[in-house]
């Protein structure tokens, strides 16, 4: 359905992980073929591919891409997995907010663990292609949450709903599809006529470059405004509903989502406006308590300070960047996961539904 | 004080009206000089010259524009006040929410109809005279005003507070000194180090290129946020208080500002942080009930999609782009004007201060 690939695996091995450079979109589709662990460290670190469960995918490809540099070095299993957990821990290093880039790679960490418990770790060929099988499941799985997460969320959806969306959540911050925008897409798939308006999202502008690129290009009504006038469009009456996808969840249900989410959460709050976040289960860090312990990413002045290169505030000011914040758990009306919605969000209902799977450190 | 002159008049007649040209701030600090009323509406309409106050009196000085070209032209009294009353209605047309704008060419129109009165309009020279005098009082009260606007702002200000801004509401919208960066600048005066989060206000990030700069120029300690991050800064606690412009305000309060006002007055409530807007008597509409009454300005799409003739969002999308919204009086702490505090914000408490003065159909 997307008529692009956010990442794709290429070859076997040796392969490379190839992605769309998301920081060129919408002027330009260029894709960017990463073949060691600093490419794809960088790609994530720069936003090349970016997105909760896209970066999940992409560090658990880049711990492949680690095995089967030093496979071509001519190790043998325990260098390749040397090799594999060391470049996990230079991948977890990349952001600090989203987890599931945490639980991807933990996952090839527990993948490899298995291995040496199996006593077949001795290969090299061995231990690489089983990071690759694993990597690529963890692809394949993104895929079909994304669909399950859009079946759940487009049921929430009125016939013709307007939704108001932050950031984005869809086929470009996932592998495909998306978990904001899956809900859309499945609307609309479903015969649901609903429509967008897309926050254009300061400082990276994703919602201007990509949620309205991809929402253009699959056919669905998008308006695009400036993220201060989201009240506006709620006071005016232009708005049924607001989704927003996650970057960390704690177990209570606060929602750690790009910058500017709280905001619009408390003006659907005012306006009556129900607020949902969708997010597959590995968006859920179930060892934090609540939200004021989820670590927030400060970035650098010159993305609020330039625009597309250009210098727009005077040289020397203070800047202050977080990518991040928090919305309470009272402020989300239901969360939309794989396995179906949680509601009321609160510690007893996202442990019901999350609480197996949700990544513990 | 400011170190810039916002507007000025340039000899006496024929004069003309010297601006800084603030589309091209920071980078540039160009001067322009309007010489026609085609010109002073163009400047209006482009935002070379913005802030309600400052609309005012440019517009003043527009008139006057007017007058002059037809005393060149041989004029004698009654056709130096037609093309006077010609051009106040056309720079009418420039911008619809600021009703300064309207309130300052009222004034223009009856310091003509006095001289019609006293039966000394028969003189071209006299009466041009006579308007330029009118625009240049309209000039020096609006600097008064906001001495006394910075004043009364400055005694609601704790010590070392942090104020958040929106848009520019500094020197650089009015004569000088500014209305909400007039409260920040008396209380520095005064010796409060009071520190600034200055939004930038998208699309056109009048706080990032206007209030960054003006703040920086004195000294006063400034850091930039995107819009999104107003509520982040009050839940981290780094916000003691809002201060802001008007361009409108309605006879119960309600405050029409630059787009995303709205928004940061809920947070501001949520978090129980005071939101104060300053703003002169002549902002007050008092011919309409409330701000649902408000027209509201909505502006060309390139705003949002491009910057600095750059695209940043694909081509075709449909953009929505109010230059204002709405911020209803319950919102609002209090309303500093030239005379005093207006607290609580109400129809009796506004007339009783702004009753006389305000504007009215």
């Amino acid at each position: 359905m997307a008529g692009f690939e956010t990442l794709a695996w290429r070859g076997d091995l040796p392969g490379a992980l190839e992605i769309i450079d998301q920081r060129a979109l919408p002027a330009r589709h260029d894709l960017l073929r990463l073949e060691t662990v600093p490419a794809a460290w960088d790609a994530i670190k720069t936003l090349a591919v970016r997105g909760a469960p896209a970066i999940g995918v992409a560090a658990a490809y880049g711990v492949v891409l680690g095995a089967q540099e030093a496979l071509a070095r001519g190790g043998g299993g325990d260098g390749v997995a040397q090799a594999a957990l060391a470049a996990a821990d230079h991948l977890a290093t990349s952001r600090p907010t989203a987890v599931n880039l945490f639980w991807a790679l933990e996952r090839m960490r527990r993948a490899l663990g298995r291995l040496v418990d199996r006593g077949v770790a001795g290969d090299g060929a061995f231990v690489a292609r089983s990071l690759l099988a694993e990597a690529r499941a963890i692809h394949e799985e993104d895929r079909a949450t994304c669909r399950a997460i859009g079946r759940h969320g487009a049921a929430l959806l009125g016939r013709g709903a307007r939704v108001l969306t932050h950031c984005n959540a869809g086929g470009l911050a996932t592998s495909d599809y998306g978990t904001a925008l899956g809900c859309i897409y499945a609307a609309v798939e479903g015969g649901n006529p609903v429509t967008v308006l897309s926050c254009e999202t300061r400082p990276l502008l994703q919602g201007a470059r990509l949620t309205s690129w991809e929402l253009e290009r699959r056919g669905i009504p998008v308006t695009l405004i400036s993220d201060g006038m989201s009240g506006f469009a709620m006071q005016r009456g232009r708005v049924d509903a607001v989704i927003v996808g996650a970057d960390r969840i704690a177990r209570n249900g606060d929602v750690a989502n790009k910058i500017g989410t709280y905001g619009h959460a408390v003006l659907a709050r005012e306006h009556g406006i129900p607020f949902y976040v969708a997010a597959p289960v590995s968006t859920f860090d179930l060892s934090l308590a609540s939200g004021a312990e989820i670590p927030i990413e400060e970035r650098a002045p010159d993305e609020v300070t330039t625009f597309g290169g250009q210098r727009v505030a005077p040289e020397g000011v203070d800047v202050w960047n977080p990518a991040f914040d928090v919305t309470p758990a009272r402020l989300v009306t239901a969360i939309i996961c794989e396995r179906g919605v949680i509601q009321p969000v609160d510690e007893e209902h996202v442990m019901a539904l999350a609480g197996a799977g949700g990544w513990c450190r």
